[in-house]
């Protein structure tokens, strides 16, 4: 077998057998395979495209290019929720103890935040003491004593997707359906769980632009978990808004406290009603409506919310030391205008609070926990000329100008009234 | 501007900017692109093609990434020609002296043999002494002094277009017309002859498969040459068959040779006549008919042979020193059955000559000077059943067995009579 005939076939748009497939992504991991042969076939996949049964080859192929974790010592149903990226997306810090209480078993792994797309691990290492990284021994132990355990995503899964990942990043090759839901998939088949939810967001703050796109690319994952024996479900979201009011790590640990009390944001409660409803159903078997209310319950009882610090107690967080927020903004964007917010460019708003310090523009980059930006009104509001939109808090002072210029780029102000945004578009189960 | 931003727009099949090219040929020339972005970049282009624009740029981009030959120093019309590869190609041979027999300036650099073709630096070198590589002033000196001198192929001249080349072979992007005719107009353009002739080549043993694909190359090229102040002209000939009968480098110089003694194979003559008259025609500006008539004569009256060996001479070969071929030849492939040879798998014909020493399969391998093949019946020829059809000449005898096979395989006997195959199928001038 040759690389080169491998590359002229997807070049000519013929479906790869599933051999050529594992050539190429073995040999890209042992280093056969050279970078400018594998970011090629990239840019003949996005143009050519990848058939179901090349992107599940695909999958699988990088699934098994490192280890593959083994729950079978966790009692119960495992369950793992993963969100194609969003802005104020703290929902895992609610689900995962909601889950847990209502006695699923979530051994999950996160990522950290790149770009304008905020990361879990993150957001929980704003809590002073909390601990993302632990062995797989201290791992199952949490989840199988309290139900619930957090930490990073370890390198040894699916190594062929971090690879291949990287070089799309550098070769315009991300968009591409196929290739996102192979990755995707890749690292969650190989992380165990027995099922897996899917958050797949749409708008102008994700890789899907549409909706359409975005339950094309989630029912392709959809079917590639359920060929490999995994419950699935996927929704998709909305991301033309911010979810919550909170962007910034510290801050949407507080925001995700809040709704685990009760309390907080509506439109964050009910994405993770949607969410957890799923998740719980694939656990349960139950209907989704009976999940979505047993999920409500759990918020609405304290019992989610004793999960939570329980939760952080385990990980070895110290939730007295958790920062808070100056009283004093370091800018604030007013409304310029009377009117309605009639668009936000999410990812604009993203971008602005990475610019802050919330986020990293390279991997390297440090992150400043306390940087953030606060929503006041949202899509479909009507707001008053000098009613403050967003407050931005930082310790990067110079910034600011930038910050605020782009979020005033980012915020539309209309003449007429709009309609509040849609929340989920579409449940899969 | 950001090599991403352009991966992107190749892949959505938008126009590149002029700036965006050349910063994209610089840029990898200068290594702040990465070889996996330009063969990024390539894959793409090939699938999603490029416009008359983009191709020109890109060939200038290649073309002033290297020395550009002043040719300023030679007296009178200086005249080059460029063949896009073939087996049992050896017309340089006979063009070159004839030329300068004519009185126009054939200051050529060509190439060695790579693959299925032959490279004329190859067949020169097997000319005991013969000196193919030379300073400028010497080069120079020997054109204005004979009017003909062939060295080989400088890498200072389009060192973008050798870097790229390189990649194209390691990732399928060979096969696209913007870049094939990029890659060989910037070398020629850079070589800095006023007039330019191309013989693009089609059929089995060429890149191009049909006589449309070639001649949509050749018209391409021609654009190209002619936008850059040359005078252009383009033949479209035939590599569904060998040129000559020999195939290998020491025999190809003698074949070359009977031909400028007067004999040699008619269809090989021909051609020269018909490449060596469009040369001489964009320098002489006469009409292509007396063009090719003067050829004839330079032929007939002694004058092109006599050149030829002022050429040897001054380049330091000795033709009484030429090796000739043994009278047994290594191994004999006979017809098989009584018919009509009608079809010649040339490319197949072209590595089976590699396999005996004749070619490189890669650029360090070495070559033999004496391997060589012996097409005794070509396409419509009729055959009886024992008649020897192919000669086979080397020093490997361990690689008899695979190239015979190879030329069985390449070589089909017919019971119905077929036409002689049509030797130049078009002159663009």
């Amino acid at each position: 077998m040759r690389v080169y005939d491998i590359l002229q076939k997807k070049k000519d748009r013929q479906e790869l057998s599933t051999q050529e497939i594992q050539f190429l992504v073995n040999g890209y991991v042992d280093g056969t395979v050279a970078d400018y042969q594998m970011s090629a076939f990239l840019m003949a996949a996005c143009i050519q495209g990848m058939t179901r049964r090349e992107t599940v080859d695909m999958t699988l192929a990088m699934q098994y290019s490192g280890k593959q974790m083994d729950l079978s010592g966790i009692e119960g149903r495992t369950v793992d929720k993963h969100s194609t990226g969003g802005v104020g997306d703290k929902t895992t810090l609610i689900l995962a103890p909601a889950l847990a209480a209502l006695g699923a078993k979530v051994a999950k792994m996160s990522g950290r935040g790149l770009g304008h797309t905020g990361g879990t691990i993150d957001k929980l290492e704003s809590i002073p003491g909390f601990r993302t990284e632990m062995s797989p021994a201290e791992f199952f132990a949490q989840v199988n004593q309290i139900g619930v355990c957090v930490i990073g995503q370890s390198g040894e899964l699916a190594p062929a997707d971090k690879k291949i990942y990287a070089l799309r990043d550098a070769t315009a090759t991300v968009e591409s359906i196929p290739l996102i839901a192979s990755s995707i998939m890749s690292k969650k088949l190989a992380a165990g769980t027995q099922a897996i939810v899917l958050d797949v967001t749409c708008g102008s703050g994700a890789f899907m632009k549409t909706p359409q796109q975005a339950k094309e690319l989630a029912g392709l994952m959809m079917e590639i978990g359920q060929d490999a024996g995994r419950r699935m479900a996927a929704l998709v979201t909305n991301m033309d808004v911010p979810l919550g009011h909170a962007i910034g790590n510290m801050c949407e640990v507080r925001e995700a406290m809040e709704v685990l009390q009760g309390g907080g944001p509506e439109d964050l409660l009910e994405v993770c009603v949607a969410l957890g409803g799923a998740m719980w159903m694939q656990c349960s078997g139950k209907s989704l409506e009976s999940c979505q209310k047993a999920f409500r319950e759990v918020i609405a009882d304290g019992s989610a919310w004793e999960k939570f610090q329980e939760m952080v107690k385990a990980q070895g967080g110290d939730l007295t030391k958790l920062g808070t927020l100056s009283d004093e903004p370091a800018g604030v964007l007013y409304a310029w205008e009377d009117g309605y917010v009639s668009e936000m460019q999410t990812e604009m708003i993203g971008k602005a609070a990475m610019v802050l310090g919330a986020g990293r523009e390279k991997k390297e980059d440090s992150i400043d926990p306390l940087a953030s930006l606060v929503v006041h009104h949202k899509t479909g509001e009507a707001v008053k000329q000098g009613d403050p939109l967003v407050s931005l808090y930082t310790q990067r002072q110079e910034r600011i100008t930038a910050a605020l210029s782009m979020l005033r780029e980012g915020i539309i102000i209309g003449k007429e009234p709009v309609d509040e945004p849609i929340l989920v578009y579409e449940v899969l189960v």
